[in-house]
């Protein structure tokens, strides 16, 4: 099984931040949280493609403008994955799944399944439990979490956006503002660290207070929150599930590739449709 | 009041259909179906801009893909229009809203409404019945528009989408395949439409089967069905409204700058949030 | 464009309260909020009846059964008015819409579009976010506004309906119980309202507890919040707009005016009715 | 037990069709398809009131004007009933449920539970099955029947309405247009009647079509279909009950009565109110 | 009317707990709460069986697999009575409906209705508020109560399952954990009951967060709290109707008893099946 | 990766039809459509374990009754299997997924996660497409499936059931009465099938006029229709995903082992539990 990893986006050198092309590193650097997707890749070709240059600026995405523009600018790089015939599957990183719904259109007409971490993540969750909720960073953040819900249709397996305010870092931030930046280094160190102290708040409100029974994780920069909320969770008496995308989205491919199914051509009809039905259901 | 009407692209000089940049025609010459539109923009200082040339080729916009590359070409235009204090709201021209949402962001910021063809479509359309069937031209372009009815959280208010099988020219197509191209002409030539007649076939099985109370028409290239779709209904004993885009978002805009209103903060968070909520709601 | 504003009802001379009929009044003198509502009657010809004298009795309605009478009392208004071919439109004063769908039933027939104020309030509301909380007087208010949520077909998009317990005066209460008579008069004189205190507690709540988008006034006698709370919402950080009903419907009834519609011939047959569905879609 | 049973109008003596006054009639007489209902009233007792004198005309109610109309007619007699303390419930005949919230509104104050005919099949029918279609007489009273499905919140289980085309008589009608006047007398007569032909095609048609598993009759001038109508079912290999309003509203009333409940206070709030809540559900 | 009431399971002599088998009582001593219900069974021939000797070991049913164990075990006393051609109906006791979906699949080949505790709670329910809440025993116990909401097709009423936190005795409890034990018989001592101040407490809280407005209770061992929380919540100023299980299966029976209607033989299709459908509808 | 998959039930040797015991056959003997599932169970260690001996006769299950009992009849297979620390995974076949939920139950007990045929189906299709239909065999195990998809809350993405009526054979039967008994056969022999003959004009219907983008297999007597059905409905210009459930069930059984989860300790409580919220949501 060959997979492509492609990421939402990369930014240019003088980019402060995170997501930060990373010229001359192995794939295994290059891939966030690497360790603990490793077991998920085991047996698995795959090749990580950095995503396309920022076209919006030096700094992630997060608007709803930003996340439009990323996602244009990826469908270049997955035309050409399918074109080449040498992957049986395409996986799109990033939280917020820039470019999906035009990706898998592109994929379809060559029967190559195409997943994404929000997506794959709300389909796991709904084999799991009844009700999911995101834990996530910002409000700039959620909203596009929401509208992402309601365009996959699962609106009424979505609990809440609990928001733990560790936005990414933007340009529009005042000096100072607490972002997500240093978050996962300083857990990684052993200290503590503000932003999983606000996942573990909002999970366990996602829990109690809005019903939630799968906790999921919205933007990819906080994916590596997964093991430590998950342990800070059993440890509070919940035994709930934590996902994040990157697995998901890949133990998805597996399993799609694994049926030798991609997408419905009612769904995503071909280039020119082969078939003409009189009435299209929403 | 002052409106920016702005089309959803234009195509280059080589393109051979509609769409075409007509460069030194009039805004009036510009406007499709200008005479039916004319009584609401009276009183309304208003311009057109041509849109952006479209990246993607030189046939209209009609794939998920190719809607996605157009909204996102068109975001300059509204932050310029936006930015240069000119007008008091922002018309979206194109049946399939490219860019919309991402607009409406922009739009906010500066506290200017901005409308759309099939978001204000669907909107009057509840206001004068409880549900609501597109006549739409295609099987890819009713996909899109399905899309558009979920994202809009209109799902509950959909009878159906209709195809009457009249597609935009694009070269994927065999050379001879029935388009839209020419049906306009033809119908006001006093000849027999093929795409008008399929029309009112479609429009009368979404009532009667779908159970459809208002008819919309879901791509511009198509609006020109609404007067000549109107009075065969009504012939045919079917007193149903019938709406087309243009005229149902200038007519939104116009309520909208009357109220003073554009947009919630909240589903539109400003760039820094001013807020911050512990849950959002999808 | 000529409309024609019904009041609700109007209340006997020795009525204590408000809704007093108010004869030697002008048109202006007698809208209540004019100076808010005049900028949208710019340019338009308008009348003022001031409604059917309430059969019920001499304090303003609030039970359902107080609403089923105001309606029917205010129909012949609506007929006579459409038949007198003079007006483009009419629009019901009153927050809780009496008599509304039957008043669209008449209007129909005449051609004539009829709006009301918690219809156009949730209308208007929905083109500016997802979803709206009712900011209302009293228990039994808002069991009465539930029961219009529901009618209108707008049950998805209500996060709540806030009580702020200053209801109508009516018989029923016992003496020095508080009510909303005099609030909008200190509120007028620079002194605390308890009542606009209690509004934004509410309208805050609903933002961040039930996941308001957009704010909407339940009681014509609670319209005068609206420019104070909205102020005092946008003072406390929450950029969510703030509505009413007199200028919501006013401004709708423009808009359908100007597009030509009134409502659809199948949710609102004919008498008799000119077409024959096999089914109907509830 | 003791049920009081009240028309939903009476027509005066000059009217030409159905619901005219039964002056001097005994109450068996007076009540439409007496001898199927009785098993039920047996051991009860029970007054029939003629309804009040219909103030829209002198033909039977269909529009949504003339049901509001009939409505409010009606309840000063619920209310004398109430407080005549005569009575353990309320049983409103129509088939269109004139009053019936507003009915409940009174019946609570006293205690007393309050049944009508179209409320009373849906949940009878909801016990027996998952989906239920109306069939019923004619396309305005399909559009009121549709109305009280919303406003009961059974839109979930309505399968559809289905429209038999045999409306009551009215004076908008062009002489010798069918109606169901006279269709009841031919069936008992042992004649063909084309409104059973129509109603046995409709229920076959909801059940193949639109997925009813009930049947219920919408006005009760149709209740007299119920027996012919489930043989006729039988017959032909379809084994859905079919139900109609007498018996079902008898039947939930003895219900109540033996449970002894008969409304929410939430759901009715008393006058004056003697709760408050800060937020109500829709 | 003869009914034949058969309890949920019965245990083992050696059992500790309550639902023990009362081999020489009378069908009055047997029956929880048997003066309670006592008016409804007045003219009433009734039987009780003691329901199936539990197979699953010596404690009451509490998990999904104990619930569907009990299930399977009632069928074959279902079966027996429906065959011996005794009854009039069936009413299952026991709060969660064990075997009530297979029951009635039985009971609808002899045209037997089949009644149950939870299932007759929920519609009574609908036929007095908008929305319920149940106030229920333990975590485990509304995880089923929630399935059974789902597949009773009832989400949409359901404001909440409230947890009191008074669980059946089982052997998986350390020992000393508080069960609901003794308490129906502490109230009855007159000594204070924590069940019935966590009722209370979980009542109000569903009524005033959740938007109940009818309570119900989750299972039979807590069907006692009826009278004494229905007295709580009025003293408290909470005018809810409290319903619980066997009054309501009771009361359904008679009612359908009464309108000679068992099932839609579409939902419970015969065996075999005397129609064929060509599309069946969830 | 170690994988136990146990069949719905076993017939005893008297059994005159399908899912007989089939003693001394090997593993892949006995996995009907061995061929077609082996590439998915390439590289896992598997079992099959031959279910049950049906306990309510000696023919298929079909009733509710009858997959209520064989759902029983396998927990204890259940339990064993997860006691037995051999597996990572449990896997249950047979169309209905009888005792799944309990079975689920089970599993979380010792993290060991289960899944079964229709529930797998149908979360893969949700992962291709908007809505699915099942191609289903009978009315009866229709009215089965339709309960499987409320349960598990799935009706939303529910095109509808189609019916092709070639039932499992059972006694109830007239001599003669076509099943699906020899279908499979004759279609391996390259006879016409009118099995397969049914199922392709009831796929094509519940594409057409159900709105279906992904047709699923309601029995697994019918599984070996994916290839056939699949094939005819590309032929026909029908590029829709055909999936059954034994593939299914195994790829999410493989991608849940790989994710390291199993279920949501809310959704299925431990016993005891180890949690206790106020407030279940459904």
């Amino acid at each position: 099984m060959r997979l492509l990893l492609i990421q939402a986006f990369s930014l240019p050198p003088d980019s402060p931040g995170a997501y930060r092309r990373m010229d001359g590193a192995t794939k295994e650097e290059a891939l966030m949280n690497h360790a603990a997707v490793a077991p998920l890749l085991a047996g698995v070709e795959w090749d990580l493609h950095p995503g396309a240059l920022a076209p919006h600026g030096n700094w992630p995405v997060e608007t709803r403008e930003e996340f439009a523009i990323a996602g244009v600018a990826r469908l270049p790089i997955v035309r050409e994955a399918c074109e080449s015939g040498t992957y049986d599957a395409i996986v799109l990183l990033g939280g917020g799944d820039p470019g999906f719904m035009e990706a898998r259109e592109i994929g379809r007409r060559h029967r190559i399944p195409v997943t994404a971490n929000a997506h794959a993540q709300m389909h796991v969750a709904m084999t799991l439990g009844n009700r999911f909720s995101f834990v996530d960073i910002s409000e700039t953040h959620n909203a596009h979490m929401a509208e992402l819900v309601v365009r996959y249709r699962m609106a009424h397996a979505c609990a809440s956006i609990r928001n733990i305010d560790h936005p990414l870092p933007r340009p529009a931030y005042p000096a100072g503002r607490v972002t997500l930046k240093g978050e996962a280094e300083k857990h990684a160190a052993g200290e503590r660290s503000g932003m999983l102290e606000a996942a573990v708040e909002a999970a366990i409100a996602a829990i109690t207070e809005d019903g939630a029974e799968v906790i999921l994780l919205g933007c990819s920069a906080a994916f590596w929150l997964r093991e430590p909320l998950q342990t800070r969770l059993l440890e509070a008496g919940w035994d709930v599930p934590v996902l994040e995308g990157y697995r998901c989205a890949i133990a998805m491919a597996k399993m799609l590739v694994g049926l030798g199914v991609d997408a419905s051509g009612i769904t995503f009809p071909a280039d020119p449709p082969r078939h003409k039905r009189r009435r299209r259901f929403v």
